[in-house]
């Protein structure tokens, strides 16, 4: 069952503590589509420059990865420079030039618009509304993830959008931004009288934590000793999540939770090497591996 | 089996987002001994002056707390005067006043001397390598707290101290700046080269890490709505987590990872309230109540 991703696909300068790499292939799109594609097809709606070459377009092919709404303009993609500190839990934008993003409008191919599982990347609110407008069926579960300049520039398309989602995924500082409440489970609450019945707040180092009416999940992030890059994690494990959640076909307690643990892994993959390097080669038993390890690590044995 | 701890009886201002109160009794042993005299016999030693009032007494009398080594001196005790923003997350100091803290000199009673379990609260490292030299017998483990202002200030007498530490339990800005590293996994390589062979950090509201050879264990902060005061949370982890261990008589890893939750609803009743009057009333059906409620939220139920 496909799972369609509207996001962007983009190009990045990185500077980090392990060093620094121009014009790699990024964007919230890419590291979701990549990641997502572990687990089900998945459908990429995004819009690129003629800098994207056929080498770009091969990172995606050979995986199910339908390119039919991946729309080539003239003109450069989106480019993104950013650096990292030490501690690199944010990053510090340097440069930003949307580029032929600056007017992407999203725009679905026929064979897209049945999809059941819709995945509404960080771009403008008014935009994500219009791709739910063009779905011919209402999908099982629309998802959505935004950003605190479309909170506090277009907060009422926001709003609008809301109505139509299921599941919020976005940062702790959304999350408090979108409500104006600190406290999580206020926040949540809150998050429940805009339309979406899921929150996943993203917390980087701290892991994740997913909320459902009448239930708190906690997963930590997955333990590493070297994280070389950690441009992607978030849309890494927005892409984990829901693709475990297609491949399921469920939305219960256990298959969220588990959904979790597999976001959680999948970034754990990404952030070892710059850009998509590690998310490009992950096989199925490395994934196994790590969740065995982290779902021990979780377990309260019985005394 | 005792529990023996060292470590500051206070009285504290406190201003918080949900009011202010004076002259509240706390200290790091006082919701130490509260905490961990749920689950063990615990001897305290610390030091008041003559506003330790019967009043103050009665608060430790009628649970099992030898306060043999309870050193009652002219003069006014420990005081402290704090404040916390909305984020609830750090407090600023507003005024230090040490008063008879300041020429502490932990003096065990013979009784105690035998214990088997000894936490060094967070006092002067070289007070703390003098109370562990007292002892007749060598504990079964020894755990230690400590400050950034020991660290920076008596890293050699730390160093000492830390060589007959079985269980470091420090916060997060603490064990990197001991350790130097602000990678948790090579921070813990770190602390097991000085003596340490269990790591537990304390994350505030993102729970705990606990650190042993081979397992990394990480859990959440039990979510609540209503933070009141956050005053004693970390002690009254430390408190709960030992409290368990000692009660347990083990330190493998499922008693470790059970000690970590008991730490976390101990604290989570503590902050309820101002001061220690959550704490005071906890009866072990809350206890067993949320500790219910928390293994449920953190576990991956099968597909």
């Amino acid at each position: 069952m496909s799972l369609l991703a509207v996001g962007s696909v983009a190009f990045d300068d990185l500077a980090t503590p392990a060093g620094s790499r121009e014009g790699l292939l990024g964007g919230s799109a890419t590291y979701f589509t990549l990641s997502a594609s572990l687990f089900t097809e998945t459908q990429l709606v995004a819009v690129v420059g003629t800098d994207f070459s056929p080498d770009h377009r091969a990172v995606f092919e050979g995986r199910p990865i339908d390119l039919a709404g991946l729309e080539q303009k003239p003109g450069r993609s989106f480019r993104w420079k950013g650096s990292y500190g030490d501690e690199l839990n944010e990053a510090t934008t340097l440069d930003t030039q949307l580029n032929v993003f600056a007017h992407f409008h999203p725009l679905l191919p026929e064979t897209f618009k049945q999809s059941p599982y819709l995945f509404l990347g960080n771009i403008e609110p008014s935009l994500q509304l219009d791709v739910v407008h063009q779905m011919a069926e209402q999908p099982r579960w629309v998802a959505l993830d935004t950003m605190n300049y479309w909170i506090r520039g277009s907060r009422k398309e926001l709003a609008e959008v809301l109505k139509e989602v299921d599941i919020l995924l976005v940062n702790e500082t959304e999350v408090r931004e979108l409500t104006l409440e600190h406290n999580l489970l206020k926040a949540y609450r809150r998050v429940l009288s805009f339309g979406p019945k899921v929150l996943v707040i993203k917390r980087g180092e701290y892991g994740a934590v997913l909320m459902t009416e009448g239930c708190v999940f906690s997963a930590p992030a997955y333990p590493l000793e070297d994280i070389v890059d950690p441009t992607g994690a978030g849309d890494t494990f927005a892409g984990g999540f829901l693709g475990k959640l297609a491949q399921l076909g469920r939305m219960d307690l256990p298959a969220l939770k588990h959904a979790v643990l597999t976001g959680t892994v999948m970034a754990s993959f990404t952030v070892e090497q710059f850009g998509t390097g590690r998310l490009e080669t992950v096989q199925k038993k490395d994934l196994d591996d790590r969740a065995k390890a982290f779902s021990d690590m979780i377990r309260l044995d019985d005394l």
